[in-house]
């Protein structure tokens, strides 16, 4: 049975119940019922403190407020179909409970930058969350790295076997992937930590409320000036799902990584029985499958940055109930986020990388061969010249079966007569390595530092 | 507590909580459970009537999972998140139930083309109740043109005021769109109505299966012939996608326009009090609240198809576990796309077109201007000087803060000596409309010719 | 210099340098001058047909317009950012040409009706273009597997190695892919190849045109009847661009598998040096360049299709300006979809397949563990325990390090007594291959029926 | 012809023409070439000074690249199809030009970081460049709020009619959506502005290159450290088209109003007519094409969105050549928004507002009915009450076909007893406004203040 709305003064005939059913997101944003409450009792106190009620109504709202919230909590108020939205669920049960007094809680305010304050509540405490995971992530692969410090692996680029690089050095190019994301959610929350409260429908109030007040009781940097844009704005929420979208990016590369890097053919990492799964009808498997649904759900996050993107767009002022459909992508894509944050990291922990295995891949192949380029080059050589003799020799290898390790000096000597028999030191993968010079390169001096940096950061790192 | 995995022989150490809680989809997935044990059904059917089990088998084995079908819809079974999803559930349960002998039910086949065949039938029945949904909002269209029949109204390009076109002409418009999405879903059934079971995990079975048997028994058109095909396919829901969001952008276009049509500057139409809610903070409003959620959740669907499309580019054949991402966006295009549907019906008919204002808006106004061009023309001017006489009158007219009724043949005369008074005819908005000659235009009679077409079609149409 | 507009009889100022350059499409459209062109004389032809001109006008008229034809594609009338568009361009230079008469051309029409024509006429073409790249690249598949007939590759699922199968199997995959896009595309084509001519503005026309006359002239089934949905209606831009989606989507899919089968851990595959490139830097690289940027090019259709669905939303009827950014995404569509479906067909006859070394691969492994359950079930034991035997007996052989084919028959008798040796026949690969019974499945016989169903389809495809 | 690859010494065949045409990026980076030379003068110069090159090496490389760069402007050096990119063009080039010496400037570094530098030149300028324009568009919007400092129009949430505004009020809030736009771009710039040269191909390099110096010399803020992440990161770019996305959608706001400001149903706007365009059939209409086009071409970047982010979905590290495909998302996305803010300012100053009209429109309707309400509360009737009686007062208006102002104190009293002929003042749409006491609300001094606000920080404003 549907309650008598609210709003229903000038109404004939009540809101249909296809209509209820079809516009009703207490489903949904029931999840709000805390921030709903506590915007509430600040805006209360604020009520109060200006005396638009006195001190005694005040009261008698924000203990009835709390009561409810128990209510929510226990089981006792449920917040069925039969209501709009969470907010005038919460404000019917306030009027119940305390009488017609109940009616002056929306004194100065309306739902329009109510949701909208729900909204930054719930997003601001998400983004701490996600901070959070984030660093988790980032110190899961500092833990590798460092226990990793010295094992090789070839680095690819096209998927092709490129230069060894250290496997601590790759780990660490994620660690600089998440900090951006790390950062661009701080970022982000600057624009977020304003308080709505206040713009009323769009134009402000006549009562004499004190917005900067209910701002810093909750914690809020300052207000969103323009009321009506405070009622319009979703621009919190998308900058947000855009953040989401690139950390959930890095994370597909990552379990495409891993997905690669656990088949039979690379070989390089065993993840463990606890975070794969089998296969109904064959027994042998054995599946990445939590790396897999890691890069399956990009597509979830994706989809409600175009999702919200697309309600937006082209919305004239101030409120349009377009605007309630941002709820399903924002709890959606908090709520992937935070799982696939929390799953990477976990599927990491348990993961054995095959040292072995990745050394005796670099053995026998032809990742060496821009050091013999760049070899020449210190001889003399053109970079361009040593490049084209450095192919010819990989491609006399590759015509005789042959690596670059199987090359002699005689061989060599028809390419070049550069190459002095140093030149076989520069073919060892390790040589390689420790050849590198460039900051920021894959050489363990540099890769050391970068350990030290992060394990710098990472311990100074406090929640958002 | 977990159950342990049916697929666990090789393992060593269970798969974890957080992992099972991560990839668990029975939360999701369990909506499938009739398509689920309706497979199942068919599937032991198939084996008994080959053999590969026997007849004393195969009736153990369907009369347990009606009954399991029955324990689901009475609550008995919990289909909860212990389980990895709700085949696996299923299955579990039967051997529960009969022992041993319910682990023959997964013969020859795999979770993998288990999944595709429970997808294509839930979604060979949401095909055909949007079918219907769609046919019963052309329904509605329809008896709103021929109620409205005769009636004007201003028609718009670039939101600004053309030509006067009827009410119905416009109304029928709609009825076109929808009638594409209708064939486009006709097209997609196709395609998705062939039954991938048989295919096993990607290979086939060494089973003597009759996977055409059970395309029969199923109402399939027949089967995904291919096996590496039928479990790497999600065309079928794709395409789905795709036509539902074709649908939406109909829809999307039909709200906006109830949205302007509703507004005060406006004034085309009353939507009905039951269709429309109120302010909670202005007591004189009343908002299009339906059509504009309509408009909104475009974006959702809009968000479902990028969703499914950035999860399966890439994948390498066959399955990937990926693609169990697929059923957040399905389920949420079925519901959405029904649900818009149907209110968007209901809207309609609770809404009534405020004839009066729509012609009072045509008289005083320049929307026959293209009349005065035609009418030159038959005279012999060429259409493009005939155009340029009549802007320069329009431009006569805005200066002298006059509409066309109110010219004189005096001042016409000045802009052209072809005019004689018959002119003034045509500067009438029925009169406009009278005129149009051309199959399928704004004229009565072509009018009711659809009119008259649409009303066969509709009457016809049986479900998809 | 800009042209005085066609349009500007009621204008006091001319439009803006700035807004003509911002609002200008003739630098897309100009492609569809052909298109134009041929709708134009179609649409002549018409005029003096219902002696709305008379014979010598229409001669005149169509004589002009082949010569303007010329004019552009010699380049001597240059299609210059100083016209608004393709439409006005030919239509200015009519007029340059024959003088007044020229005017009469556009008599009864609209740049509405008249960009959705030419659109529908590109589209058309481009549609049957596609189909016989389609087809083309299934014959490739088709040779391809013909050819490799009888070779074996590991299967996989999750990107694991789960069963043999046939090298054909796999490429039949995508001929039957391919297939759906071919039938999409038809499909598509219906709903396209109806002529919008004669809805002129969004009204009809007071000329007595005959727009089934035209439609005929210009090959297409019909007309799109309701003038007003056939000036607001893109959908059959949209449809055939969610049709190149899923192209794109399969393509990115074996441009994956290209990527994988070519690096050196997998080596199943070697694409030709005339495809594929070298670095800049490392001198022993060859990438697969044309499948990544295939791979790549997948973004590029997704997001144009994002870009037409948000252009379409909840825009009013009839026509926008906003239509007009649909040029962008229609041509370079077209473009991206024909070119990788090109370089696909010339990549893959350019490769090799290691037959030796996919063969190899086989051996040492895993992938006939479900023929070890098979084996046991066809004993009598359910297929639950028979799966649960097998796992046991894969975890036994990765403890001690060995394969299916190390295992003695006293060993497989710790775990079933059904083992007799003949078990050893069905760990064969090939065995594997030959024991699949299903239809569609990896047997060479069903993949014989395969290629020769296809052979006959693709020998009796013609153009779309 | 296609030049031999400089890539080119491990192939025995060449890149086939068809595969060169397929994957040359040419046509589009091109117009990298002024970054692609500065960055390659400031690895020259650093070359030196590290001596790695001799001082007179360097020399000639720098005069050579500067003499080609003024080819290059000149049109004496045609960048065409033959070459692979703009990259190799310069490079063969300079090679033609001073012979092997030229080989040397890719020393230490490969076309991975030189691409990923050129990419963050470019959009380091556009950055600024569109930072600009916001800034003009704010002026534009704070010199019509000055000027139309007083004027009032209805406020709208829903479309419907909700209270009173200032125009002020409403144009600042397009002011304050900008500034997080600005202050969006300012933060991504913190993430751009940092060099990736001398990460080479992905490893670093082993010649003792100063990352660092390279960095100072292209006014970077440091480098990006790890050389891994520096070459298969693109963040950059797609947090620039995100807050790009965001730019359009706050464009397609204020252009949907410009749309509805100028129909004839509101008739709140005029745009000047060198901003409108006519219609090639109908001679009256005078259309708001630019800020359509403004509202469409927000489509075109949501879908460089998509397509960025569907490229990078899953690319495995490093570098891999689907990257390239960045470039036509890149370029369109600058251009676009710089387009569109560049004409919405340019729309805006070439629009009237019709204060006459809007403020008619206030009169004669129901948009003060909240002051009513708020009136009745500091009366003492509780909020939920007031709102209900006031709603009951508007059904009596509407039943009666009054306004507000139509109605007299007695039948007032009919619904509450509280009103006192002062409620007759609260229903004047300036009382109204004036009334307003909230900060940011819509009251005179409250804009009043926001204009001090803006008019203060947009005079300081530099360029990024």
């Amino acid at each position: 049975m549907s309650h008598q709305a609210l709003w229903s003064g000038r109404f004939k005939e009540p809101l249909s119940a296809i209509a209820l059913s079809f516009s009703s997101s207490i489903d949904l944003d029931k999840q709000l019922y805390q921030e709903d409450i506590a915007g509430s009792i600040a805006h209360v106190e604020m009520l109060s403190a200006t005396r638009i009620l006195t001190a005694a109504e005040g009261r008698r709202i924000r203990t009835a407020l709390k009561v409810i919230q128990k209510e929510i909590e226990t089981g006792k108020l449920k917040l069925g179909d039969e209501y709009e939205d969470v907010h005038l669920a919460i404000e019917q049960r306030l009027i119940q409970k305390v009488g017609a007094i109940g009616g002056k809680l929306h004194t100065g305010r309306s739902r329009n930058d109510q949701v909208a304050l729900d909204e930054r509540l719930y997003l601001r405490t998400a983004v701490k969350e996600i901070g959070k995971l984030l660093a988790q992530l980032q110190r899961v692969l500092l833990y590798k790295a460092e226990k990793h410090f010295g094992a090789l692996m070839p680095g690819y680029t096209h998927l092709q076997r490129a230069q060894p690089i250290m496997v601590s050095h790759h780990l660490l190019a994620y660690i600089s992937m998440l900090e951006r994301d790390y950062d661009r959610l701080n970022d982000c929350l600057k624009r977020m930590n304003k308080s709505p409260l206040g713009a009323a429908a769009l134009a402000g109030t006549s009562f004499p409320i004190d917005r900067h007040k209910v701002a810093r009781k909750l914690h809020f940097d300052g207000i969103v000036e323009n009321s009506i844009d405070a009622v319009s704005d979703r621009d919190y929420l998308i900058e947000f799902v855009s953040a989401c979208s690139l950390i959930m990016m890095h994370l597909s590369r990552l379990a495409e990584e891993m997905v690669l890097w656990s088949s039979k053919e690379f070989g390089f990492v065993q993840i463990s029985d606890a975070y794969t799964t089998g296969s109904s009808i064959m027994p042998q498997k054995k599946n990445p499958d939590m790396a897999e649904l890691v890069r399956g759900k990009t597509g979830r996050v994706y989809g409600a940055l175009v999702n919200l993107l697309t309600i937006l767009k082209a919305l004239p002022l101030a409120y349009n109930r377009d605007m309630q459909e941002d709820k399903m992508p924002m709890f959606d894509v908090v709520s992937t986020t935070r799982q696939c944050l929390f799953i990477v990291s976990h599927i990491l922990i348990h993961t054995k990388f095959d040292r072995q295995r990745m050394e005796e891949e670099l053995r026998n192949d032809f990742l060496t061969a821009t050091e013999i380029a760049d070899y020449l080059v210190r001889k003399g050589v053109p970079f361009r010249d040593a490049h084209a003799i450095t192919g010819k020799i990989v491609s006399h290898c590759i015509d005789h079966r042959m690596y670059l390790g199987n090359l002699d000096i005689e061989t060599l000597h028809t390419f070049s007569r550069e190459f002095d028999p140093d030149i076989f030191d520069y073919m060892l993968p390790h040589k390689s390595v420790e050849q590198k010079q460039s900051a920021g390169s894959t050489s363990p001096n540099e890769v050391k530092k970068q350990i030290v940096h992060w394990t710098r950061v990472l311990k100074g790192r406090r929640a958002l």
